[in-house]
């Protein structure tokens, strides 16, 4: 069988000291971190798109990359990705991949035609899958690419562009089924709008919410079992889309009755673009009850696109695990890397590269996270300021046996007040310091 | 009686043609347009802190405002501005004013202090009202200015604080309830986090919506009618402010019961602040029932900070009132100008002058937004688009007849879409020929 | 001959009442503005790149644009892009257009493949060219699509890069030259770097000025005459430029003798990248003697991406066109429309309706723009506001005759400072009624 | 004498296994790195403004600060604070510090008492630098928060004003020439402009740098020797300021002969504000030669104001200290925290808790950066891949030898161009591994 990121093998562990870029310094698969082995604490996930695909093009500018099936086309083409991805996976090993159904096969020029090249794709893959334990994280549909979502895909203003991304969703729901997919993902890149002036927002939301109940009565009735996701992003491609940030989406499921329906699939790049960090997005899901699942990448502070990097932030793994770990974990969620090499950084290692960097920077955050939280110097600091709430007259407050009367009239006999330093400075040294030390 | 705008007459309607800076162009008040005196649409406010305390500091740099009360301490100087600022809406013939308690009175030293001197100006308001026919728009509290704030009000990690602003809450609906006032709005400049560090952010949103939960219920107590309204912001003075955005709020709400106990003042230059439009808040609360009032500001959107400027911008004045005319009205709220004169415009004319250039904006946009509205030509086109809804294969959609197997069905047999056109270019334009010629 | 766009006319001026959205309603191109024809002043140019070649295409979908010489190829398609081209600049009455090498012929596979294939459709420009009247306002070459400019022009790490950089631009300067076009422009797209940690900045900058000698020296030798323009851009695609804003430049140009030789076109949308108004970077341009030429296209100010939206904001076009005046005119060069249509614009006619609504916002601009400089109001206000530098010691100050000795003295006997009010509102109010009103 | 920060004991170094927050961790002022103590690579500086006379007020707040010297009014605060201040330094082990005249006393009613409290407060500083070591960085003058600055100082629209700023930066320079100050800055907060409607551009451009080369001249004069320095600030207070950044500031220096007279004060936060890098805004100064020194704080990425926090981010410290050790130091600049604790932070340990922080990030920075740079890693890469300039075409290039027809003939005969990839995350993930070891 042709290799086709020859010279490169599996990569191992080799510790913090290797300086070898194609070795792991953090990341030992099977090392017992918090009580698991960190694997299970990150269920690293390979993108297809930005990894098999992704060509290296941007708006001023053709693609780029050099891969071992250029020159192939068409089905060819997406059989050789197919091996080329699960080789990929396999040598970084990799147990979880994601997947919109154009990354796999080609669209052809019927529906029917679609489907039919999806069904010989997803047989390699499910073959594939079973030869390597390889298991696929989630699946969807793309929905924004084709010139017949120029408007949108269940927000269209065209009846019949719903209809289709209808069947666009059954069929990947359906194969998402069928590969054992642990999560069906949304990803609205079209679901919003341009324009105000041409736009009907108010049945544009209804709509949306009357297809995210189709899908789920759909799942319901083949008995997919997995997780459905919703992916905020505030902007890019569109002006504006429905799915801005986690408080947004919560405020429509609340709205149309789903919000026991789908929990988020949080990206890092899209939480600053809505002008949050990666954190404030992981722990408004988290304390909400709909974390979900994660993309693990990286924006450019300074830029105002989604620029997609690999991760490499130290900061933001350790946060970003410290919420997993409060969170009780990220399954039957993961953490995949919607991450795509620079376009500069054009070679086919760079691939093997980045994916060693961005996994080792969330293996030592997972490392430094494990310490910071069992340690319990965050937790205990904000016990102890907020411990006002647990005597007295707050805890009639949160038992909710005060009123404004009573309040006003304690308030009157306790008007000097005395607060305490927040401390920010100090904490974040203490941050630091855990970074530097583990 | 003392005059503190000597020199300037009560200003008139001039018409379009009249070059004084001291007379309206667009804004006559008894002119009915779409069934009713400019006035009733508008529905102008004199915000009491840009307008009669603010003095022109900010972060570099003291106060450079010249009044004729300057000199003038404590009560002495809260009773002068209750003069100047009657004095100054009977000029410019504003109906309406909003104000926080501390923006009318000194807050002395203790509780008891700030409430008895808060009533001394009370009194004196109220018959200012009575003799003048002005109205109270909205009252608030001011929760964040004093350092008992400094960690936020009611979500503050210390329980006393909790209780001083629910004794200030409580005070305020009462005043505004003496009062009249049409509204009672909720601000939180510090109900939000600078570090996640320190923050207990479920604890925090479970208080703040114990909180209005308990407003609520001493508002019905007393009898207070008035609409409640929430003021989203979503950063400065605090990096994160819970009430982001519209969407946000509503997100909050929904969870926490207080759905139809809430409705939202959408204020220009928080928008931007969040990523959207004025439009955009505007019609995120129409189409979800919450329109409530409008803080009528300016921007600038090269500056991160809130510059709070006196409104000019044609088009956000044009599609501002377009929402409003589309929401029936924007009753009982208003729009209340939380504008503030530049630092550099530190005389007392440019007072008179800022407030006539607002409502003269607004004025004119409701000229604008009325004939676009009544000429359909927006209304049309998006009928247009989206009529597939209306019959077929849309209306099944609609009705909640369609499911992902029939829609399948459909779209195999309907698979090569024909879109048109979003016309935005064309629609920016026919909005440009409705400003220009009304 | 084939006609690329049937069913529209050449566009007549029909004036301000006109609902044709096929009309011009603004400009009327042989009327006398300020003491020539609208088209003197204003000196549309069409983009060859985004109106000809634009394909709809984003980071997140394909091209979505209908045209009639869809399903050409190669030369075919660069054929009939010349006549499609020529036919609608006709029917438009724009008398200037600009260009890519590669946008009006293909690469090829070699050096010399591509200056023949230049050749031959040149030959065919030229030919419309006498034909039509219209000339051509600027050249250019792509330095930044092909994937040999991964890392930049004249700028890359590449020595070989560089010289072939230099063939693209000597061939460029060449077909300019010979088509008689006004102006040569620079777009730096990859000049600048991906990130620090791999990047020379020093070599990477002086070899830039290498370059832009180089090109003059060459210029110089074969006789071309135009203007030597940069564009200044901040960032997109490369995450810094190094060609920022105009001021950038102009540090740049200084340190290396080029102040002289090379001007500024300034485009509305890289100046808000940069954190600026457009208006800001024309009057830097034209205080500094740069101000070369312009293009007029407009941006999202809520989006962190160059939109090159036809532009619609009044506010834009006439404080433009005010600074135009102000430099006695932007000849040789021009006022090019860098304007693509959205990409649910993706009818024929959508082009021509952009550029009337962009033309008509830029001749309603200069109307205005007219009507305000000509009336004075805003030169005798900052006359009069900087008197206080034509007499007395504000003129020893400009005359260079005061020290800080003779200042201090001065000082310590006027310590007790008036200033006055700027007036920024009644200002913006003014400009208001300018528009309103003309 | 009274002690003003009872309780905190001088700080000592402990190592990084510390946890006491009151002791350093990784800055040991003695400890030889790279040929020489620590304490002068780094130079560190307190700001007397934020630290001594910073009450934590902001726009929506009172101050919150508490400290000792609460209570005292007039020249009496003024003294206190001197003492403090030296206490506070002694106590950190830091040798220099920064003010502006108004920070260590009271402006009176007069220029004339303004200069006799300025010399009161001075002698108690040079008795107090006598007694301790400590040294002036530099000096500076504030002309922005006193009304008469209202449109500025230098770049007043009112001459007086150019007067008044005259005589106070000869008295400030005069009191930094007598406290042997290494340094003098310019900070313009005020010049620039609100609004280009009321503002005469290039009078205000000519009038700085008039007033640049007085200042000059007059320094010349009185002897003093130390460094001139403008510190770039794009916005804020103001909404444009002509200092934007480094390479605007170099732009307006050339242009007026002042690019041999003046440096640059790089602050971290400015750089983000202007859409750069803090190493970026070094870089830029050290390719040009004026690195001058250096303002150590941190923004908030995602707020659009000055936070001036300070500083906890390792990346951004060790590519300083990179960029410091590249420039062979940074004497006679030096490392000034121009820092502020956080409103909350309100208690007089959060000063040395948040100092020790911020010295110890720079102190671990320089650490990495050390390792960094004398390990050659990144230096070695951009030889390699820039090595194409020193042989062959490259070569002619850069030795001025090439022109664009000899390099067109090269490019025929060498168009099939092979780059190399550029490593970005290689590279970031081996800035990781340098932090994490050192």
């Amino acid at each position: 069988m042709k290799e086709y990121f020859p010279g490169i093998n599996k990569i191992k562990f080799e510790g913090e000291d290797s300086n070898n870029p194609l070795a792991f310094k953090y990341y030992d698969a099977e090392k017992i971190v918090a009580g698991k082995p960190m694997k299970d604490h990150l269920r690293f996930s390979m993108s297809y798109w930005h990894t098999m695909t992704g060509e290296g093009s941007d708006p001023f500018g053709m693609g780029t990359m050099e891969r071992s099936y250029d020159g192939l086309e068409g089905m060819e083409l997406a059989k050789a990705r197919v091996d080329a991805a699960f080789e990929l996976m396999e040598k970084l090993g990799m147990e979880y991949f994601c997947f919109h159904d154009l990354d796999i096969s080609p669209e052809g020029n019927s529906l029917k035609e679609k489907e039919e090249n999806l069904d010989i794709i997803v047989d390699l893959i499910e073959d594939k899958m079973k030869q390597t334990g390889i298991k696929l994280l989630w699946g969807t549909t793309n929905g924004f690419s084709n010139p017949r979502f120029v408007h949108g895909a269940s927000t269209a203003p065209n009846a019949d562009v719903f209809a289709f991304a209808a069947a666009q969703v059954k069929k990947a729901i359906e194969i998402t089924n069928r590969l054992g997919g642990e999560n069906y993902v949304f990803w609205g890149g079209r679901e919003g709008y341009e324009t105000l002036l041409n736009t009907d927002v108010a049945l544009e939301n209804d709509n949306f919410a009357r297809f995210l109940h189709l899908a789920k009565d759909y799942a319901n009735k083949i008995g997919f079992k997995g997780q459905f996701l919703i992916e905020p992003k505030p902007k890019e491609p569109t002006k504006h889309q429905y799915d801005f940030d986690t408080m947004t989406v919560l405020g429509f499921l609340r709205k149309y009755g789903l919000e026991d329906v789908i929990k988020m699939n949080i990206e890092a790049n899209h939480a600053t673009l809505a002008g949050h960090t990666f954190q404030h997005e992981l722990l408004m899901s988290r304390i909400n009850g709909v974390l979900g699942s994660i993309d693990a990448n990286q924006g450019d502070m300074l830029l105002g696109w989604d620029t997609d990097q690999f991760p490499t932030n130290i900061y933001d793994a350790t946060m970003c695990m410290y919420e997993v770990l409060k969170n009780g974990g990220i399954a039957p969620g993961g953490l995949n890397f919607d991450s795509k090499v620079r376009r500069g950084s054009f070679q086919s290692d760079d691939l093997f590269i980045s994916y060693i960097v961005g996994m080792d920077t969330f293996a030592k955050g997972l490392l430094v996270a494990d310490k910071l939280y069992s340690d319990g110097v965050l937790e205990d600091f904000i016990s102890k300021r907020y411990e006002s709430y647990t005597t007295g007259i707050g805890k009639e407050i949160v038992d909710g046996r005060a009123d404004f009367e009573t309040l006003a009239e304690y308030a009157k006999n306790n008007d000097q007040i005395k607060n305490s330093s927040g401390r920010q400075e100090m904490l974040e040294g203490i941050v630091n310091q855990f970074i530097y030390k583990n």
